[in-house]
């Protein structure tokens, strides 16, 4: 495979959507790379990425600091052009109000909100400048309502949303492609299977009933490709057997 | 080029976002069916759409009636499966609500309404039973909000989105994939340019700053190629430089 | 009681809302225009409000038809100038897709919307020249999204909605107060009792838990009083149980 | 004037729309406890309050501090039972998204949406074992969209609004009714007069075509009094002549 003529980042490269969205663009030819929290975790998705023959490379990051999100970028853009940038940080909580520290609330601002402006601003500072590329933000159900116990996710996935719109109103005549994913419904994780069960008294799954991370990961590889006179901007991807 | 194993029906196929949408299903291997009022007019995307090595039906058709839709889409059916199924029909006007005239408002519905519900619910007729299929509607920027001026328009846009919505709910989980596309500006026609004269004040016109009409076609294509598990009901396709 | 000054016109003075409606601007001083499809079932409602000392008129009225909308206005108009009028048609039905026939489909469109957008536009045309007046619209949860079922409700609903928001922007700088209200729950009625036990399984109703439809005719009064430079143009009214 | 029965807490009350809520509920019979950055100009609209006969509480608040606003609500309801608790912070900024500093993104935040959990929480822990009470916040155009420098201000007012309709979904059913009203254009301030002119290119003001805070804080005293079968959660407010 040839040496990559771009680079992608992806900011919370987490187990399930986050290594998909970095295994789709490798395998399009991009040098990737991968933030996490902990960034011993992405070990085995570097080698899995490299005996596909493509790039990866796996960067401890807290999207929370400035300074770690600009050096993020910076790495990347450096070993090829930063051409498309992917925050999908998530921070899922259910507190009653009541119950919601003062602290849960902040935290989940800053990882599902905060660091999404971080990670946006310091793309749009690299991006501009070169008047092309793409910064894509992950939603969920919780960026379009609010929900019993979910004040503090829906806050920060609602503030992330407008940052998206902002940032798309404002950088679209600039050439750089700024769009929001709501993912709307879950991975097959426990988590996921837990909710599903709560609101639907059901415990049984379909065949596909929950999402294929690569099947997501797919929508973002198509909105990077469209051609500017015909951008989306919001869209949202839920399994065909959503019912809840 | 080998017979298509399958048929695409686009209803109101006119010159430009219905003319695209033939075009690249076409030249994806289906065999398309494309109606308008006057069929005569589909002459030339017949024949282009030949010498391109494709297939296209050109039918005349009024989407209001009924018996019409029914016949334009089993005849589709029977040359070769129908897989997916357009509605595109437009109608954009203009009036202060005291000159919008009973024939006007009806017409507008009748149009850019009705027509939706009678293909949506004809495609679905032939589509469930199979348990496979895509029914796509082409929205604007008036499905989303009114206007002043606009109150036919706009409530004709608002009643399609719901049927699209509807139909997403409650034919997702019989495999049909329904979608909602908001067309959030307008290809390069004098209406457009006119509209958006008005609202700027500029008369001179950008690269791509107007949207070409196969661009918008490729989103129809690949939302009709998403697996099942990750299926986009909702989304919006701008131009780059947007900004009004 | 002295002579009224005004009028009031309820297109749709049904049972629940629309007679509360009529009971709370007769209470108001308003000679009230009380409009259902069967007028003899508003004698006992104008003989209710005469005996509170109130005027209301009952007349049989088909909202769908342009001459009748018109006359039921121009009545009104004529006994006192028409200062608020109020469209209040509801249309619920439930189908699945492919078993909505054309005829339900067009009958609640013509009763839902289109019966909405005469009734506005004719109200519009005796009150712009006056500079001066009210136009509220029932709205519904089927106004703001579509569900399996309700292609047919929800489109109507949802054009409604537009109806109202273009010509709230039309008319607001003529000093119309154009309203849109969603009642997002029912009135006590066998139909919603029937509709809450399908979604929550639970068959007792907490006391306040269904809506008074008094408490919902006092948010039109208040909405009728706000003072023009602080108008509000869309609300929901739900009750405080409400959690489905 | 009898001793007040309840008091009323407003967190932000500002210059104009704060203001105008204090003296709204002082007038209704409520002891009004008034909080803001500097308690020293409340001091005139303490005597002004006094003067009509009213109960007025000027008090310095810092309302990103956890410990000053449970302090504030907890004099508010030692001195009278604490009925309403209104959150009216505001932080209009505007930076294109490259200028936007971490302390910007960050303060805009702590003011305009986190300051709304705390008072939101807080109040609802006074509240809800009461079973009773009202909890209203502030929300503005930025609250439903986001704008081109506008990323900092619409990610704090759009996750404002997620604080709202999760608690109303969560406290409703006990007896705690939570609204968000979008205060949609601005009162007559200078700040405000040059974002009109910045998008309609118009100098001159007609009458009441801007504001008056006091038609805005009548809508939450009519809130506040909706009986609960009945309740609006979220409303807009606009004036008349509002086109932009």
């Amino acid at each position: 495979m040839p040496q990559p003529k771009a680079s992608v980042a992806v900011v919370g490269a987490g187990d399930h959507i986050g290594a998909a969205i970095v295994r789709r663009f490798a395998a399009g030819g991009y040098a990737v790379f991968a933030g996490r929290r902990n960034g011993d975790r992405l070990a085995a998705l570097e080698q899995e990425v490299a005996a596909a023959g493509g790039t990866c490379f796996g960067r401890s990051l807290d999207a929370r600091r400035e300074d770690e999100v600009a050096t993020f970028l910076a790495e990347a853009d450096g070993h090829a052009p930063l051409e498309v940038c992917v925050f999908n940080v998530g921070a899922n909580v259910r507190f009653p109000i009541r119950d919601t520290s003062e602290r849960v609330f902040r935290k989940v601002w800053e990882l599902a909100c905060y660091g999404g402006f971080l990670t946006g601003r310091e793309a749009a500072r690299i991006m501009v400048p070169r008047g092309r590329g793409s910064i894509f933000f992950t939603g969920a159900t919780a960026s379009l309502r609010g929900g019993a116990g979910f004040a503090a996710f829906a806050s920060a996935k609602f503030g992330l949303r407008a940052v998206a719109q902002s940032m798309a109103r404002e950088l679209g005549p600039q050439n750089i492609h700024v769009a929001h994913l709501v993912v709307d419904a879950g991975v097959d994780t426990p988590f996921v299977r837990n909710l599903r069960r709560e609101r639907t008294g059901r415990d049984e799954v379909a065949a596909d009933e929950l999402m294929n991370p690569a099947s997501i990961a797919e929508t973002y590889w198509q909105l990077h490709g469209q051609p500017r006179d015909a951008w989306t901007h919001e869209l949202d991807i839920r399994p065909w057997a959503e019912t809840w």
